[in-house]
C-alpha cells in the first residue's frame, strides 16, 4: 500500500514569505504550487519548483482566482469560459516556470474558492478540468475523495488522484466540517497520524460521527503554513511510514 | 524571396480593446500576443490565438514588464534572474492558452521597455533569451536586425528571426530614428511599401541618410494600433505580393 | 425644476480610452469618476478632473471592485469590514486627485457589481455608505430612486440623489428591465427625452407597462461609453431644455 | 530637546503580514504607513491606523511605486506628472482610510525606490511634494537630514522633519553606506543608542569615519521588519529616554 503525500506551497508573493517551504518539500511527495494569481510570483515559483526538483518531490500547478488581497478565498463570479482561460493560463505559466529550472507540471489542483466552487458546482469543475486537459491531456487532476469534482474527472477519463485531508473532521455526507465548528481542525499530531493511518488501512474516509465511506484514497493533503503545520505534517507522514504505508510521488 | 509579415496583436486589456485585431490578422503572417502583464488577459489571449489559428497567422509570445498602467514602456530595473523568470512566466502562459485553443506558439518577441533595453545591454537580451530557450529549445527569437540583441541570439546558438520595421526610419548606425524627431515615422504607405521592398531587395537596412546597411531579414514588422495603421500594413503586404516577394509566417 | 444629468467617466486605464470624456463633460453636470480599481488610474482621473473643474461640472468618486479585467462586473464575495474599507479607500483617493487639480469630491456612486449588490442589499449598502460618510459626512450619495439604497441613505441621515436611467426601461417593481430582454435599453434619443421629460414633470418613474411610480428624482444618468450614447445624452439634455427644466450640478 | 522616533509599518498585503506592528506601534511616535501600491491595503491600512490612533502615534502616508512584488524597492521610469499623480493619489487614500478610522494623516515619507531616487534628483523630489502639498498644504514632508530631499522642501515652504537612521551608518558625504559594505547596518542596540544620542546632543550627523556633519534633526527611523529590529528600535527609544531626550510625534 502506497500514498502520496500533498501540501499547498509556493505561496510566498515579492517581499513576503508563507508558511516553512524548505521544511514541507523535506515531508511531502507533491507541492502544489501557487501559479501567480492568488499567490506566488516568477521568482517564488522558479525557487520552489527547484526546491522540490532536489527532493524528487512532484511539481504540480495550483490556479486560483486573481485575487491576491484576498489570497483567492473570496468566490468571484465568472463565466465558464473564463474559468477555462484562467485555469488554462496558469497551468501554463507553472508548466513555463517549471522547465525553465529543467522539471515539469504532473498534476494540477484548484485552490481555495476556486475549488470550493468546482466541489460544489459540476459545470465549474468541468470547465476548469477541461481547459487543463486541453493544455496537457495527461495532467493528473487531484479532486476530493468522493465529490463532485472526482465525477467529473472520472466523467472526462483524465487521470486523477483523490485527495483526503489530514487535519479536518469529515460530515457523514463527505464534506468537510465547517472550520468554525470546534473539533472541525485537528491539531493533535499523533491523533491526526492514527486516524490517516486508520482511513487507508479501511480505504474509506471515517467521519466525525464515526461513520464510514469508502473511497479511493491516492493521496494526503497536509498543510504548511505555520509551524504546527509543520510538526503535524512530519507527523502524518512518520505515522504512514510506522504503518508500512509507502510513500510516493503522483506521477 | 520570402519574408514574414508580424505585428503586436491581443493589447487589448478587460473591457478595452486595442488596435483592429481581425483586419491585422487577416493581413500578418505572424502574430505576437500580449501575454497579461502589460497587456492582454486570458480571454484575449484565446481570443487572439484562436483568430490566427483559423487564418494560419503564426501565434508568437510578446512578453512585457508587469506594468499595465504603463503598457510595458517604462523601464523597470530588474535583476536577470527576474527577467529570466518574466519571460519564462509568460511564455508559459501563452504556450498554455495557445494549447487550450489548439495551437502553439512558435516564436517570441520582447516588448516596449524590455525590448528597448535587451537591444541596449547584451546581457538584458541574454537573460531573456536564455530562459525562453529553457522553456523551448526550438523556439524563434524575433530579434532586431544588425543589433546586439541578434548577437546574442545567435551566440545561444537559437533559431532567430531578423526584424526590419516598415513604417520606421533607420539612423546610419542601424537604431531607430527617435519618434519625436520629424520624419521618424513614415505615414504613407505606399512609400513605405516601396522602401521595404528596396530594403528586401538590397538585403539590407536603407537609412534615412541613404545608407544601405547590409543585414539578413525575416520579418517585417507593421503596427496595427489604428485605422491608419492597418492601412499602412495592407499597403506593404500589397508592395510585397506586387513585387514577387512570398509571404510565409516564421515557422 | 431642475435636475442633474450624469455620466460614469474616466473609465480608460493607461494606454486604453474608453468613450469620449471631452464630449460628454460638455454634456453632463456631474461625473462619476472611476477610482483606479476597476478602470481609471492616477493619470485618467487628474485629466478627466482637471476637465470637469474647466466646466463646473460637479466632481464624484466613483468605486467599485479591485477588479480591472472584469471592470468591476462580476460580483465578488466581501465582508462589511471589506466592503466599507474599499469605498473608503478610493473615495480617499478621488478626494486627494480633486484636490491636487483644485476642484473637490462632491458626491459617490456605487459602480457596476458593487452597486447591484448595495440594490440587492440593505446590509451591503450600509457598510459602503456608512464609510463613505466617516471620510466626509457632507458628501452626496448618488441612489437608485425608489430602492433599498434610497432607503439606507435616508436611514443614515446622508445627503443623497435619486437616480433614474434616460435609456433603460423599468419594471413595474421600480428595477430595470434586465439587458437581455427586448426593450431593455432605448436606442432612440427623441424618444429617450421625451420620456425623461414626462418622468421629471410626473415626479414618477413611468415603467415598461405604463405604471407610475412616484419618486424624487434629483438626477439622471446617462452613458458616455460609444458615439451613439453621446448622441443619446445629448438629446436627453436639448430635450430637457427645451421643455425648460433647468440643468445644475449636484452641490 | 525632543524628537519623533519614526517605522515604516502596515507592510502587510492580503494574507501575508510583515513585522511586528503591534510592538512597533508601542515604541515609536509616528507611523509611516504603505498606501497599497508597493504594500498595504485597505484592510492593513485600517488596522494599523487604528492601532496607530489608540495610543496616539502620528499618522503618516509612505507612498511608493505600483509594485508589489518589487515591494517598491526597483527603480521605474516615470515623468514628472505621473510621480506627482502617484503620490496624491495615495496620499489621497491614506487621508480616507485614516478620517474612516477616525483620524487625519499628518506626514509623508516617500518609500524605496521612489524615495531613493528623489534624493538623486530634486526634480524627482520637487514633482512628488508638490503634488503633496497640492493634497494638503500643512502635510508635514520627512525628509533625509542633509540632503536635495531636504533642500527641495525647504524651497517649497513646505513643514517638514529631517531624519536619520538609528541603524544605518553614514558617509562623510552625509549619505548612507551601501548595505553590501560591512559595518553598513548596525546590529547592536546599546551601541545604536548611544550613537543617536550622540548625534542629538552634537546636532550632527556621525560619520562612520568620525566626522561630523552639522544638520538639522527631527526625527530618528528605526525598522520594524523582524524581531531584531524591534529589540533596537527599543533599545533606541531607551538610550533616547535614559538621557532625558523627550520623544514626541511631528504634529
Amino acid at each position: 500500500m502506497q500514498v502520496d503525500l500533498n501540501a499547498d506551497l509556493g505561496e510566498g508573493f515579492g517581499p513576503w514569505p508563507m508558511g516553512d517551504d524548505k521544511a514541507m518539500l523535506d515531508i511531502v511527495t507533491s507541492a502544489n504550487i501557487a501559479c501567480g494569481f492568488h499567490a506566488g510570483d516568477p521568482e517564488v515559483m522558479a525557487r520552489t519548483m527547484r526546491g522540490a526538483l532536489a527532493r524528487g518531490v512532484g511539481i504540480g500547478a495550483h490556479p486560483g482566482f486573481a485575487d491576491l488581497q484576498g489570497f483567492g478565498r473570496r468566490r468571484l463570479a465568472l463565466s465558464a469560459d473564463e474559468l477555462g482561460n484562467l485555469v488554462a493560463y496558469q497551468l501554463g505559466a507553472a508548466q513555463g516556470m517549471a522547465r525553465s529550472v529543467g522539471g515539469r507540471v504532473a498534476h494540477l489542483k484548484l485552490h481555495g474558492a476556486l475549488s470550493n466552487m468546482a466541489t460544489d458546482e459540476a459545470d465549474i469543475a468541468r470547465a476548469c478540468f477541461q481547459a487543463a486537459l486541453r493544455v496537457d491531456p495527461d495532467l493528473i487532476l487531484v479532486v476530493l475523495a468522493g465529490t463532485r469534482m472526482q465525477a467529473v474527472a472520472a466523467e472526462l477519463g483524465a487521470r486523477h488522484a483523490c485527495e483526503i485531508f489530514a487535519d479536518r473532521a469529515y460530515r457523514d455526507d463527505g464534506g468537510l466540517v465547517d472550520r468554525r465548528q470546534p473539533g472541525a481542525v485537528m491539531h493533535d499530531p499523533a491523533e491526526a497520524g492514527r486516524r490517516i493511518v486508520a482511513m487507508l488501512r479501511a480505504g474509506a474516509i471515517l467521519t466525525a460521527s464515526g461513520k464510514r465511506l469508502p473511497c479511493r484514497i491516492d493521496t494526503v493533503c497536509v498543510h504548511g503554513d505555520s509551524g504546527e503545520a509543520v510538526a503535524m505534517a512530519g507527523a502524518v507522514r512518520a505515522a504512514l511510514e510506522a504503518a508500512g504505508i509507502g510513500l510516493a510521488t503522483l506521477a
